[in-house]
């Protein structure tokens, strides 16, 4: 299962879906026999959207008991939530999950959270990336190694690569998905079976006003016919994606620190336009997407016209010497440099 | 249009469906009111595949001579070539097809080949490059500009940022395609429909034997109902993992360069495995395929499994010391480099 680290609390999140009851039963079994030095914690979340959701919970802790394992749940109010921060309904259940689970990790002194993303769900995320338009990075799909970083009172889930300063990353969680790149879905199920536990039906799993349980059921099978194996196809795809995607990162944060006027590295120091100039296009805008990042800490709304903006910026083609970002920051040029200027809302 | 040059012989490639009609109407316009300065040359190849397929010919004959422009025709037998070749239809068709062009522009010094692909062939190409597996390489799609190079007397598409030698490449003929990144199919019918002339379908873009065919009229619309702008989108992504892989292939040419043993830069010398060990996966492996390419004068039949081989040599985790590629190639480890050998067939 290649979990990095032994002698380490390890929280894992267990929905009573057959992927996580799998692992969660897997993991038990290397734990109880000693291959694996760790202390286990299963971490179960209720979105409070279906009303079978509380029998899942005390499904999933009876389950867990009977192993003598730790239990811990949680609960949010995913509807309320998705209306406030206007995410959809995937999106905020994503969210308070994590916030969850990143909770249970600090409280128990855990280091890393494991889920039970199979190869399965890899392409259902590829294939969703690629319908929303997306580059490398988004087709590189779930990362099965990833950082969980504090910001804003808030988890973001950050791919260990692009930390800047690994120091500061020491401390936060790893979240770690060990079925990623070689389990299938059915392989969870018949692991389930062959083990006599059974496990729980998600509705909302069957719910194709859910784009990505219409890429499930209708998306890859007509792929699937054309390509048997689509599901690895799709999996060795963005695992050649993800190591593109690190290298070009590492080559954008190196033209980042080149450029920047502010050797200390704090973030989103002002960058020199001659540099930037002087760079392929695929770092230059590269580094400016990781910029902004740093400054705005999200790229929330920032779209690839955002980006050609600050281009122009840069080659001095626009009229004006500032560029709007959504959520009111803005570039501005001066004196042969781009700042980066924060506007509280 | 963008076409790259002025004072120069074009040829054009005219199939007689409405693409190529479209962009022999538009290319004809801007040379007879003068903001073209080229001489047009319609090239048209009979694939000997269909019944209807001497009609065409002389369709296009007739509607190119109407506009006293020089035409030429060709003929292939795309049937037992592919037999012989053992490459199937589709990939026997284009290379004879290429072929021809060519030929033609070789005959009448014409530095630049024109085609009508539309941003609908890009989609079904990044697509269909998906579905059989690929990585930022072939999901980049068709590239606009590309340099036709001359390799074992068959000419070869070569991205034009890919040559190590630009020197070599000067005399080659450019392959542009000029509708790629903004026009669409349906925009080249309504412009021959609006010029008032005719256009020829071909029955071969209706089979559904074909694997194109099935993109274009199962899986694009099944995707369109997520995105209805999804052509747009997939081209838009081929165009960014384009820019990406130039990079990524300017790094890798360097790692090669600093690899190489021989400074003179003959193809495949040997490369330094020490100096291999120390790039990142992404351009290690990338760099390993284009020495590859240079060492076979082709990537045939070479799949991830032989480069991971590759990989494993360099790492000595391997018993022996040699990896047999497809083709009669071989890769020989010896005193910290490795040695490409070409093996006559």
């Amino acid at each position: 299962l290649d979990l990095p680290e032994k002698d380490a609390a390890v929280v894992i999140a267990v929905s009573g879906g057959a992927d996580s009851v799998a692992l969660f039963l897997a993991l038990n079994e290397l734990v109880k026999a000693e291959r694996l030095l760790i202390d286990l914690i299963v971490a179960h979340f209720n979105h409070g959207l279906r009303e079978e959701a509380k029998g899942d919970a005390d499904w999933v802790k009876n389950l867990v008991e009977k192993f003598k394992i730790e239990f811990v749940s949680g609960e949010g109010d995913i509807l309320s939530q998705s209306k406030e921060t206007k995410d959809n309904l995937e999106q905020a259940a994503r969210h308070a999950r994590y916030d969850f689970l990143c909770d249970v990790a600090l409280k128990n002194k855990a280091s890393i959270i494991v889920t039970a993303h199979t190869m399965d769900d890899q392409a259902e995320t590829v294939l969703l990336r690629l319908i929303r338009g997306s580059g490398a990075d988004g087709l590189g799909g779930i990362e099965p190694i990833s950082v969980l970083e504090i910001q804003d009172s808030r988890f973001k889930i950050q791919n260990s690569k692009r930390i800047r300063n690994p120091q500061s990353a020491i401390r936060n969680p790893l979240l770690v998905r060990p079925l990623l790149s070689w389990a299938r879905r059915d392989d969870t199920e018949s692991f389930c079976r062959k083990h006599g536990i059974d496990f729980r039906l998600d509705a909302m799993n069957e719910s194709v006003r859910f784009a990505r349980v219409r890429v499930r059921k209708e998306l890859l099978p007509m792929m699937k016919s054309y390509n048997g194996r689509i599901v690895e196809t799709l999996a060795r795809t963005a695992e050649i994606l993800r190591e593109d995607s690190a290298e070009l990162d590492s080559q954008a944060m190196k033209l980042l620190t080149e450029a920047s006027d502010d050797k200390s590295e704090s973030r989103a120091a002002p960058l020199c336009v001659k540099v930037l100039l002087q760079a392929s296009v695929s770092l230059r805008r590269r580094a400016l997407r990781l910029w902004i990042e740093e400054g705005k800490g999200n790229l929330r709304r920032l779209e690839m016209a955002h980006i050609l903006q600050v281009e122009s910026l840069l080659k001095g083609e626009q009229g004006g010497r500032i560029v709007i970002l959504p959520g009111g920051c803005k570039i501005e040029r001066r004196k042969g440099f781009i700042n980066f200027i924060l506007q509280k809302s």
